[in-house]
């Protein structure tokens, strides 16, 4: 990994789970994790005691794999117990998820049954916008609505189903059922397309392998104390070798 | 035209807009379009008198068009003032909407300005589930829920931007602008893809060129009295050689 020297600066986003601060460097940003924890519509907010220290090493060790195994990333190098260094991203509109497993908005919006193993990777586009509720988009939406063109968006797709088929390896080597996933990408100064955001239990729907138990978000919604030991949980099993 | 000799059977469907009988050719239903309206989620239903007479002959209309431009449809001739004689067919589970101009859950989906001109027609697929409110869906959903193929849905989406093309010339040159409709295809005996349903102011939303009055079922959502003139005012300048 190439070696970096940034001092911290301005702060230029501050969202719901993370901030983001300007660096000495102007091709690198520094990614600070919050404890703060909230579920969709804002029903409910609050903290989850050391979420963000946790969240932040899930995805550094997320992110070393994935560039191991040659899947370009924005991230660059452990700062700090909350904060890691990562390049500047042209961060692109959309989001993308991937799902393993029926659960959660799939089953409501289709009726299918939670759990339910779904024969191949489901890929959905999203619209990043709180406000509308991130509405599931298809191709040609994307093209009215964003400037990301069709060439990109192939590109996002094959790299969403590519790292779907390393992190569901690797989590289930971990006794971890990757359920689904959301990922953000962007372009980097070189314009070379490139992983964002996080990896974490606030991104992914995580269970046991064998009890099915949910070490993700999803216990934020029954209990602050559940939460905090499911994120700790998944850090102890991505940390072992 | 082929010359048809059927009577009426069992009722074998009663939708909220149509009735489907068997008739005594087994290759052969009658639909016969009634009078009630609704809108979605039955916030409202009424009836709007003469509108099963009216989408009976707009349907009739545009389908014997469609054929004359090589386009399969499911219709066969006019029966009666609400009946028309149609093919059986197997209907796919999806409803494809073509959206020529920004309206309606569009603009509330994705924050667009209704009346936008969309750069180039967009094309939806929506699960046909009442109780769901008839999800939009994309390729991957499709392939999990339902059993149509993927050469299947490559077929509906180019017959549905076919047939957008064919319809929005032919209402164009009637003063009518042709803003979203959808479409339902089915397979004939021999497996052959055609359209069926229908094709009216209940499907379509049809704006005034002029005036961008509507004239469809967004009437019926102010009054009646409205709604019953649009239908008829739509007849009218359908029916105009």
């Amino acid at each position: 990994m190439e070696k970096t020297e940034v001092t911290k600066g301005q702060l230029i986003y501050d969202g719901k789970a993370k901030k983001v601060y300007a660096t000495s460097n102007p091709n690198y940003f520094i990614q600070e994790f919050k404890d703060d924890a909230s579920v969709p519509d804002d029903i409910k907010t609050g903290a989850v005691r050391s979420k963000g220290i946790c969240n932040n090493r899930i995805s550094a060790i997320c992110f070393n794999m994935l560039e191991r195994r040659g899947v370009p990333t924005f991230f660059v190098e452990l700062l700090g117990e909350r904060e890691m260094v990562v390049r500047k991203l042209e961060i692109f509109p959309i989001d993308i998820v991937v799902r393993n497993v029926a659960a959660g908005s799939l089953c409501s919006r289709l009726d299918l049954t939670e759990g339910m193993a779904l024969p191949f990777p489901v890929v959905e586009f999203h619209l990043k916008d709180d406000k509308l509720r991130d509405p599931l988009i298809n191709h040609d939406h994307i093209k009215i609505i964003t400037s990301v063109t069709e060439g990109e968006v192939k590109v996002l797709e094959s790299r969403a189903k590519e790292i779907n088929c390393h992190l569901k390896n690797f989590f289930y080597e971990r006794n971890l059922i990757l359920v689904e996933f959301k990922l953000e990408f962007g372009k980097d100064i070189s314009k070379r397309v490139r992983l964002g955001d996080e990896i974490s239990p606030d991104t992914c729907l995580l269970w046991d392998r064998d009890s099915y138990e949910k070490l993700d978000k999803d216990r934020f919604r029954r209990d602050l104390r559940g939460a905090e030991e499911a994120y700790q949980e998944v850090l102890k099993r991505v940390s072992a070798a």
